[in-house]
């Protein structure tokens, strides 16, 4: 048996406000005058001065807005990379990435990819990046991927939608502050918080899972249901919560694995473009037969808050498209495996995912 | 506000046997074959070769075995530090501490004071350590103190006993194979599992508490009644968990501190050499007023693995001596802060304090 020596993120900051704190974390960081800081932003805080007007720029610092609209590319972070390096006059002293899981991932791979040679697809897999990343920080604006402590950068290349699975991969310096979240619409809320919700349920239902990742799946499995079915918590502790449920969902899958809703959701995003949020909330709301309690209380939370889940995306599907997403989701072995065990492929045959995506 | 931006330990490894990848994991980090590893070991693993002969020695590499019979302490921290500079060619490559609190707390001290000039008391307090630490790893044989974890390392000199809290003091590599554990006797287990069960209490009902350390302390919290008060778990099983409660009980005192408990347990060792585990079992059986469910349920631990505390060991103090333990209590003013609030000093006097002292 060979354990993964996990790194963690090695500083955290948390607490309502904390973002006022950025400059005096990042100042130290910086290498010198001609090596800028780059702000990957969320384009829906474009003119938001309540949040832009804190971003700490000085001398050559740039910030990039970037849409969430889609899923991240891996041509998006070649572009990325190439502008970087062409409008800057040294190597940046760092990337921050302020936003959703979108923003984060790309915060996380341009941050590799500014001193890894080639392109962005070549990494997906893991383990391939061979030198450290530059500085990064994430600092997330919406709560339930996990990104924020996760060891993947999740991309969507042009043969498969993969993470790019590094050492190098973490955040140096995540900054958690509630505050960020607090206009958030509610189904994005909703969405997003379900990632969280659905891989705890992945992981904690599966085979892969230790104590170490049970403890922490536990843990962001309470907060979720707290969060989610619960009518006594003030506005600002459910956010509170929320940031420390994706936390600890995402320390989750250290030693574990997600499962059916994100292999599924993966081929959905991959052909269809479907966001990664939403996409797991229409799987797994049809994932009853391996998720039973799961599926039950997220059907309750759905009710609770009036979510109506988009129907039918896949009725107006060819055999064909039906294959390309039902290839890019088989291609997600150790999800499977943790799911189902070692015989998977004994249960999840290429008709049986047929008939699932049929349903949604 | 001004939020603590806390370092964490940015790799760890968690799994039964993980100690046999000890070697892969340091080997990249020796820096030559003249800066050694050095190896603090609690000598109760003096001969047990299934241990020792599992300590990845090359080259220069040293092997010193502690005992944890009393609690660590400056001048030992200084005598380490002195014989390691006149044994090695060159500053070490690492330290590497096997065993509990004592010798994690000596790891993480002997490793800061290779790289800082003067004594080690001089840098009982916060933020006073100046250069960064050489490499160190710690791997807990018994759980409970959250040592692997904390930004502290708990130390008795000559005029207080006072942690050396620091950004570098926290290990660089924690290892957490619970196999490590599988000796321990009843009473010691018991004792330094219930520092973990005290600093959750202390933690969840402090005035310190925010979200962060509240979800780390309620899990560390479920974790041991779980291992405490259930009868349904495999020994395997419950040396996992109180591993990992140890790591989240660690983690709870981030954003928050101990309590009562801890600031009159700090009296007991100073004067009388109590150790902590069992010192902070003593007191904290006497806290009713203070943490009244929380007793309770220590009550009912003590009863149910039948742990009978020493009694009287405050009856034969001279009033000097109670106004040591008292005066070293009533330092410890963030602890006292946090348990009792901003006007803890009208509640917490000596007299208060003695008629505690004397009850133990």
């Amino acid at each position: 048996m060979n354990y993964k020596n996990f790194p963690m993120v090695p500083r955290v900051i948390f607490g309502r406000g904390s973002f006022n704190q950025l400059n005096d974390i990042i100042a130290p960081k910086r290498l010198n005058i001609h090596a800028p800081f780059i702000f990957l932003v969320d384009d829906v805080f474009k003119n938001n001065l309540w949040l832009t007007s804190r971003i700490p720029t000085s001398y050559d610092d740039r910030i990039i807005y970037v849409s969430a609209k889609v899923e991240p590319k891996t041509s998006q972070v070649d572009e990325l990379v190439e502008d970087i390096i062409l409008s800057t006059k040294e190597r940046p002293s760092g990337i921050i990435g302020i936003g959703g899981g979108t923003l984060l991932d790309l915060a996380k791979a341009v941050s590799i990819m500014l001193t890894n040679e080639g392109e962005t697809k070549d990494y997906q897999g893991w383990d391939l990046v061979k030198n450290p990343a530059i500085y990064h920080v994430g600092i997330p604006t919406i709560s339930g991927t996990g990104a924020e402590v996760s060891r993947t950068t999740v991309l969507t290349g042009p043969e498969k939608k993969l993470g790019i699975n590094s050492d190098y991969t973490p955040f140096d310096q995540v900054v958690l502050d509630s505050e960020l979240t607090k206009n958030v619409p509610t189904e994005q809320w909703f969405y997003t918080g379900m990632d969280c919700y659905i891989h705890c349920i992945e992981s904690l239902t599966g085979t892969y899972l230790n104590t170490f990742s049970q403890s922490y799946g536990e843990m962001a499995l309470q907060l979720c249901e707290d969060i989610f079915l619960n009518n006594n918590l003030s506005k600002i502790e459910a956010q509170e919560k929320l940031m420390m449920a994706s936390w600890h969902g995402g320390m989750s899958i250290v030693y574990s694995q997600v499962g059916v809703a994100h292999a599924m959701s993966y081929g959905l995003s991959y052909l269809l473009g479907v966001k990664h949020g939403i996409g797991n909330c229409i799987v797994f709301d049809h994932l009853e037969e391996f998720y039973p309690e799961g599926v039950k209380t997220f059907k309750a939370m759905k009710k609770k808050h009036n979510i109506n889940l988009p129907k039918g995306i896949c009725s107006d599907l060819s055999d064909k498209e039906f294959d390309i997403m039902i290839k890019i989701s088989l291609s997600l072995e150790p999800l499977w495996e943790n799911a189902i065990g070692k015989n998977w492929k004994k249960v999840i045959t290429p008709k049986k995912l047929k008939e699932l995506y049929q349903k949604m």
